[in-house]
């Protein structure tokens, strides 16, 4: 193991609360315990590539533990293998800029590299240790939950804050003045936040990606619960929920309106309940609400350890590995088994089964059950 | 002045946090205080309609301080002038049921009516007690805090919060990852939600009803950040919000959407920022999260006062009167003088005023003054 | 296994947030999933030697997710081996009453019983079962997350959120104002509260019952801090923190107050900074704040998933069993192994080192090295 | 009126949330709209005794609305009249220095100065306008909402918010755990604080300097609760609040533990209520977690007016002057009529009326109708 005197660390994609917080430890168990001095990479890869970089003393981290976003930026422009290069004259092209990469890290004088990011930014860092051999480690990063190498990832717990927040709302809103209220959540592949949101905010129905839903079991859902003297009802929708079988009714609104991902599946449905039902719906979309601001506590914690155990691999030598959590502790797993496993909702999980147990309806239900159990 | 015996309350319109604290504070100081019995009417004025009722007694008001909604129901059948009466047939045929509530109010042993409720529901009320002289008291109620009778509204402090700390998680990502965040808020003819949480939230630009925008400025502001080093921008919008000169370009989506209220505006301004400006935009659209939950401190304290002055008013004969905030008292103003006056926002006031000089932008500014004072 | 047709349920012991909702899942999946009848026993172990008890249908449970405390009550007097029988001439004394326990229970015509509580109401669950054979299920809770059984517990995270809520707040005067902040939690014997909130507060020294401290490095962490121009620090006190080798300072003040348990060895430690080291020293103490209120997201799932497993315990007959949360499934855990062990944090776990590595002094540090690690 | 080109901003006395969003709002007019440079006073005006300070440019003030504290730091030994100069020996004297900060204004270009303060920082403004025509304007600072020349001041909205969120999480466990909860929070002079989260948080009783109070009506209040099914009491006491005659009771504590102004008074009274009354009694005292941290909205948008409005009185040369708030407008009030005058609670308000009719005790009731009035 040789010495390790300077560290780069960057941040990639999408934002999570939590990330500053991980700059913040991986620098003050570099600074104040390991004599390392740490070298804050801007815009993700793209910093490697543009030599864009800043040096992380202590005074730059001060407040960072509850900052939201990341000091260091991001960019979509960030894959070095894929790198949007733009040419003088303006127009852009695709290079391969990895060589450029493996030149900036060693001009900057690094002995390592610490990526903090999503499966998209930590297959980009396993091919550079593949392929380059670049001692890189990694912290992965992503609100969705959905990294099957780690049991928990941070800004997760903050999403799911803002979720079950905005239910508590909706409820008693829902309640006074009769109200079928849709919440759209975050998760296009997994359904994490919204089943998650939906049991801690007392959501009466669930619609996640995992789970194709159909009308009549949310029907017969509403109905049961208006003649049982409750004629209101919260359902929580993750962006990704698809109907069984298809789901003709929601193309031509997808079509026209040209902004699919945003809140076009819960209007969608919205627009169903309230033309063929005659409901009285109300949409909300949290968009990136539930991906910003300040970490919760379960976040800052995660963020923290990941941070401090970053280094301890870099010291360790562990390249080519990132830190997950398994159980209370956190452990090394190989990059090369990290990436490119999404990790879904079991729709046959205890999870999911208790959901169903406090009355949660998922839309594959039969609906006379669906009836009968509301009594 | 005769004795009070009985009071009756009900709540009418839309949801807004601090309904229940009313109801609390009506039924604390009523029955501790002044030893007068509290009948609440259920479903708004229809219940007065259709003689639902229910014994408003200590127990009833337990945990009702921090607690959304309204425990007396609404409905949006609510007019007795014009109410709309169900059919054994099934069919809805609207009738003037007024006499039908007076006879209704008598035959409960009721004294007085306190109002709790917006600009339409107070004029009913004002119409009751002209035509019928029904002895009512009104208690103003909106979140848009528009009612020109009354300082300030209970609702309104809690809708900023939830708008306040929804543009602080989006002000870090904004930041982080360059991007240009819309938030939509309500507001349909008065922005004074977005321009209070425009000013606490520390946005860049404020779209309001009363103030129609071009997107000239905005542009200039957006580019003018850039080129200083800020390649990102926070925008509230009211939903209210209308561009100069007609707007052309929001009609194609409205068309088909079919969903006018939810979103419109802050997507089609987003569509023109994101196609024709290449800018990264993301939408957010709070909807009912803003006018539901625990209210915050000052909504609490608002609707405690309100409450115990309506008693006040009542026992003092004080009829056909509404309580009203002016300055630190809580006064009675004519029902007469209350209703109709919408409260919009002055775009010469020294609070937009205030807005436009930390630099935030409505839309209607030179384009090269904006350019020029950011510098 | 035998049919199941009325479950009873009770709370035991002290405030944790989340007993509403554990009784709330016990209500919804007897109700709902199961047909089985729920009686609510009050006050804890009292109300089956008193017979006191009400029915849990569904309308009982309405809004108990966010509730903070428990509708079912509970009382000191809840031990049925060593009860505390107020007689008719106004004395108490000790009686075994757990034969008044079993007659009830059978009065009352359970199949099962459900018994949410600590330590000490786990291990009367678990004598009830041994020596009585009552078919009991217990539900672990305690905010101190101390029951080595379960990897967690409800209302823990909510003590953590409150507690880092208030570091935050105190973090910026103390900045501002070169002030010595103190906060005291709880945790008499664990410190597993002042450590999780340490982190996630961003603390610079943390004392907990399982690393006796001393001074100095405490002091040494302090004047290091303020050559390195940052006159502040926030030290977290967990109320069960003793000095190293006695604490004889703490003794006369001790003596006089009476009130040993709340904020007396904060204050005591304030003292000597103040008078002996001439600290600006602020002093705060969480107390009850930190046990009562809405539950935080994580602590309403555990309480959830919980509730539901227990009444699938009952199904499977696994009495004399408490849940546990290992990894990510809630198992079930003999009850005569999961009492009577305390959790405590180990000095030598990843977490304490990850807390010491981000620059946390304990007070069991060399002066000499916590002076050159702040450099 | 002359040009003004740079403008001296500090900040005096405790911390309140807000200072930042003033010292932000200064900047931001200053700079976008006026074209004036901003010089910040470090450490109160000891800053401009020793001549400390930093150039105020829009990197300084970022993410400053958010942020609690001052960046600009405080100190105590801040009377330039009365100045604490440390001599080379390291003894202390007290010199007259206001003709060093006349000179250092000077040297430092300033063509005004605005002074953020609390009463005392006020004053020695005043002092510098009228002995030195030093060309000051103030901006009225205290979280206890006592300064009489205006309605509002900043920091009271979000300590009103800690408080009651306090009371919140209080109530719950009080309720299910059968206890009397005490909550101490600040106002040594003034009862602000108290009254408002008194009636926010629903407490039963509320002990302020204002109203000295007897112990007999609190003991009735709480029998008569316990009586009518509620054996559990929430009382909140401001710091300063005394017992009716003298209060021996509280001598001996205070003479021994030398804290007296740290949760004296409510650790006595829960002594008495605890000891000689036998319930069951719980104390928190907040401390300074309710002057620090985010503030609140309301905070922020007081603070930013008085920002904007600051500057504009310097461009109007209205110096010796501070801004107020004087109902929805912010106005200029002489410094000489603003200082020396404490705002207390007036016993026979309407808020106080307001407070005794929704059933709150302060202590100077007759007991036989606080009984009566329970019912």
């Amino acid at each position: 193991m040789s010495v390790v005197r300077r560290l780069g660390v960057l941040t990639g994609g999408g934002d999570a609360p939590g990330l500053n917080a991980v700059i913040r430890a991986v620098v003050k168990s570099s600074l104040l315990t390991h004599r390392i001095k740490v070298t804050g990479i801007l815009n993700g890869f793209a910093g490697l590539v543009e030599n864009k970089h800043r040096e992380l003393d202590r005074d730059s981290i001060a407040g960072l533990l509850i900052r939201g976003g990341t000091i260091l930026g991001t960019t979509n422009r960030g894959n070095p293998f894929d790198f949007v290069y733009r040419r003088p004259d303006g127009r852009e092209e695709l290079i391969d800029a990895s060589q450029t990469v493996v030149k900036n890290f060693e001009k900057l004088g690094l002995d390592a590299l610490i990526v903090i990011g999503g499966d998209g930014s930590l297959a980009i860092a396993e091919r550079l240790f593949r392929e380059h051999r670049l001692p890189v480690v990694g912290v992965p990063k992503t609100i969705d939950n959905d990294i099957s190498a780690t049991d928990a990832t941070f800004g997760f717990a903050t999403a799911l804050e803002v979720a079950t927040e905005a239910l508590d709302r909706l409820h008693s809103t829902a309640e006074s003045h009769h109200r079928v209220m849709l919440l759209e959540v975050m998760g296009r592949e997994a359904g994490w936040i919204a089943l998650h949101a939906g049991i801690c905010g007392g959501a009466h129905m669930v619609l996640i990606p995992e789970i194709p839903f159909n009308f009549e079991p949310l029907i017969a859902k509403i109905r049961a619960r208006e003649r049982l003297g409750r004629p209101f009802s919260l359902i929580v929708v993750a962006e990704g929920a698809a109907p069984a079988g298809g789901g003709q009714v929601f193309q031509s609104e997808d079509a026209v309106t040209g902004w699919k991902r945003l809140g076009g599946i819960s209007h969608s449905i919205g627009k169903v309940l309230a033309d063929r039902e005659g409901c009285e719906v109300r949409v909300s979309v949290l968009g990136h609400i539930q991906r910003g601001g300040t970490p919760e506590p379960p976040d800052r914690m995660l963020a923290t350890r990941y941070g401090v155990e970053a280094v301890r691999l870099v010291l360790e030598g562990k390249f080519g590995h990132t830190v997950a959590l398994h159980g209370n502790e956190i452990v090394a797993v190989p990059l090369a088994e990290a990436v490119g496993h999404l990790k879904r909702v079991d729709p046959d999980s205890q999870l999911v089964r208790t959901a169903r147990e406090v009355g949660i309806v998922f839309g594959d239900e039969d609906p006379e059950e669906v009836e009968a159990a509301e009594g």
